[in-house]
């Protein structure tokens, strides 16, 4: 028998709780293994979950359990810095295995729970901590373990697609849903973590380092949210067949690595383009492999203890294996995995959607290409509609591929030019997906 | 090092032999493990497969190396039961383990190699066999294991699904699209397997022994092919707001399990309905996970190369640590698993799709709506177009949900009235999935 403390029993733990006591007799008929969840820690004992357990299994003292030589393993879902990591490590001390579905941790701290990890020969899985229920994570370390990646996408944060999502069907401006969305619970009271790109940033920054074997310095990470989406772009972005979504890209191209957030157009024809609502989806592409999508629910209580318990069963076949350490933490051994700098944003190459804001008379256009001509620049499509506004138009166009760079040099130039009444939008395109 | 034979070296083969030349790198950072291929055996091994081999690998006489004792895993791409069962199973009982791509061999004859393997404490793994690189039989052994399944539903045939898919964009028939696609590689000179679904019931009997835990005796799959889908059909489901796919179904509820493969309507906003071409994918429903959906190639050279060395890596991770027999090879513990018949066809309950070819007059849907209303079936909804025959017209209904026996007994009353022309063409209609 293997027994196994919960830290947290919030939302998730819940679900964790609940798949103890309702699937008992599938988890042993499918591993034969008898698992027992014998400690549940939280600050909060009192409010009631709707499961109940055994006496003696809720506690306060979440510390002092940590060093129980009974528990096997320890489940992380407190979420956040402190005091996560300090109970993890102390755990790990201890001789106990890690599940955790801490994607902040993991993409901040996580080098420092590896290390102490291989130094006390335990396990640490954080299937949980990207896609909810989707098994990606394991994917990438084990079955697609043969292959080369050149790419990994994801839609990783149900609260900014289900608020796309719904500013696309009901061609609404960003605030309103937003409102909703937190009226709905799909969205946080604060949601800056989420509606800023945060969270999805936490989760590409683990994809790829498991899909490239190389430490990823998450404040490298290129981070844009979704709060400057407006209506407005959403409809020409449909208009010239393609949707607006906060993509998390990760590549290897070229002898370097990109690892960047931002909202993105994506041709409507891709299967990512149909991941609404608050599912998730990963876009994998290997060199053998091809193209391969993982989709399901990205979060909620009962997908994501779906995939903790995953992890918590696979520790515990390798316990009574005899094979913990079977598979590296990161998917790669650890003396192989290197440093490499990400790619600069000012390197990386895209089409792009620039949106400008003019005024209506003759000859803006020519001013416009002229100045994205002298910087490398050529457009693929434009569009003129009429304006709605008194004394401004909007033009918008699609380029060619052009690097960053100079599209931002382009841009300064252009907004600087009397013609020029708002900021120019910019959203990168995404449609070379190999 | 472990070392590994091959059996078969064809079109998988040559990609198996190409993964470990080219990624042998990054499959020793991943796994630590080196890996080497040191036997590959075919009748033919004069062909050029534009691949090179050193000296002594190649060899006609497979049977011969299945009893060397330095080779540890062995990979069979034969294909089709003979000799590929008695290769495997002389294999085993010289105590290599097995990695398969083989899904006929394992629908039918997967009892006695499983018994084989259990006896000799060898792995026995066949990821390749459904989904080509989509990891799907992994995902549902390992990381959604603590789930209950109520359903698995793939489109898991390339060559139907790249003819439906041509028929449907091009409102072609059956016929000419085939020849297309002999033209195109993607059926085979006999096509006879794919297109009659037997090739997607032996994945579908695999997938649900998996999810349910239960021997799925394979002469119960109710299969039905596509080679009667016509271009009418397709177009009358387009207006309807459906697709047609040839779905492999397996279902657990009020206790009884359904596998079955046939042709199915799904409403086009429905992910699967999006998996076109040669694509294959896996929708799963767990109590936990909820819907989750694996997407990817589903057949050719690499990617099954990509399945099959994942097998070959897991188990060269299973020998390393000393877990050979980690995870049961059905998914559940060999005493554990059940034999349950499989709920009779005409017991399942769905929507209908319905074409009745009549006569061009009155009273016409009066009488078959009265026949169908005798046998319990409710119309949902109903198109007559104009007809373009000169003595008949087409009308199409859609029924609410029925029992397949009431359907087939109104069917036979309606086609002897002798106001239909044809025989009624019925197909099975998918919109609850959970």
């Amino acid at each position: 028998m293997q027994k196994t403390q919960l830290l947290g029993f919030g939302t998730i733990g819940t679900g964790v709780v609940q798949v103890f006591q309702k699937n008992a007799e599938v988890i042993h008929q499918r591993t034969g293994i008898e698992m027992r969840l014998t400690r549940v820690a939280d600050l909060d004992i009192t409010t009631d979950r709707g499961v109940s357990l055994p006496e003696g299994v809720l506690t306060t003292d979440a510390d002092a359990v940590l060093t129980d030589p009974n528990i096997d393993i320890v489940i992380e879902l407190i979420g956040g810095y402190k005091p996560a990591l300090q109970f993890i490590l102390k755990a790990i001390a201890n001789g106990k295995h890690i599940v955790t579905a801490n994607k902040a941790l993991m993409a901040v701290h996580g080098q420092e729970i590896i290390e102490a990890a291989s130094r006390a020969k335990v396990d640490v899985m954080f299937e949980a901590a990207v896609g909810g229920g989707i098994p990606v994570i394991s994917a990438i370390k084990e079955n697609l373990c043969v292959n080369r990646f050149s790419t990994v996408i994801g839609i990783l944060n149900g609260t900014c697609n289900f608020i796309l999502t719904k500013m696309t069907n009901q061609g609404s401006d960003f605030a309103p849903v937003l409102a909703e969305a937190q009226q709905l619970g799909y969205a946080e009271a604060d949601p800056t973590f989420d509606i800023a790109g945060v969270d999805t940033a936490h989760k590409i920054a683990l994809l790829s380092a498991l899909c490239f074997g190389t430490r990823i310095d998450f404040n490298q990470v290129y981070t844009e949210g979704i709060t400057q989406i407006s209506a407005v772009d959403i409809d020409f972005a449909n208009q010239m067949g393609y949707k607006i979504k906060l993509l998390a890209i990760g590549k290897q191209c070229d002898g370097a690595i990109e690892v960047r957030v931002h909202p993105t157009m994506i041709p409507k024809s891709y299967q990512l383009a149909e991941v609404d609502g608050v599912f998730n989806a990963v876009r994998l592409s290997g060199d053998f492999l091809g193209p391969a999508m993982l989709y399901g629910s990205g979060a909620g209580m009962a997908a994501t203890a779906s995939a903790v318990m995953g992890d918590v069963m696979a520790i515990g076949r390798s316990i009574c294996s005899g094979a913990v350490g079977r598979t590296p933490i990161m998917g790669y051994c650890q003396d192989q995995i290197v440093d490499q700098p990400l790619r600069p944003m000012s390197e990386i190459t895209s089409h792009y959607y620039l949106r400008f804001t003019a005024v209506d008379c003759t000859g803006v256009l020519a001013k416009i290409s002229t100045i994205l001509g002298q910087h490398d620049i050529s457009i693929q499509s434009m569009i003129q509609p009429e304006s709605h506004a008194p004394d401004s138009v909007p033009i918008v166009l699609m380029t060619h591929e052009a690097q960053e760079a100079n599209i931002v040099n382009a841009l300064k130039e252009i907004d600087l030019l009397d013609i020029i009444r708002q900021p120019t939008r910019l959203i990168r395109v995404e449609h070379d997906l190999d």
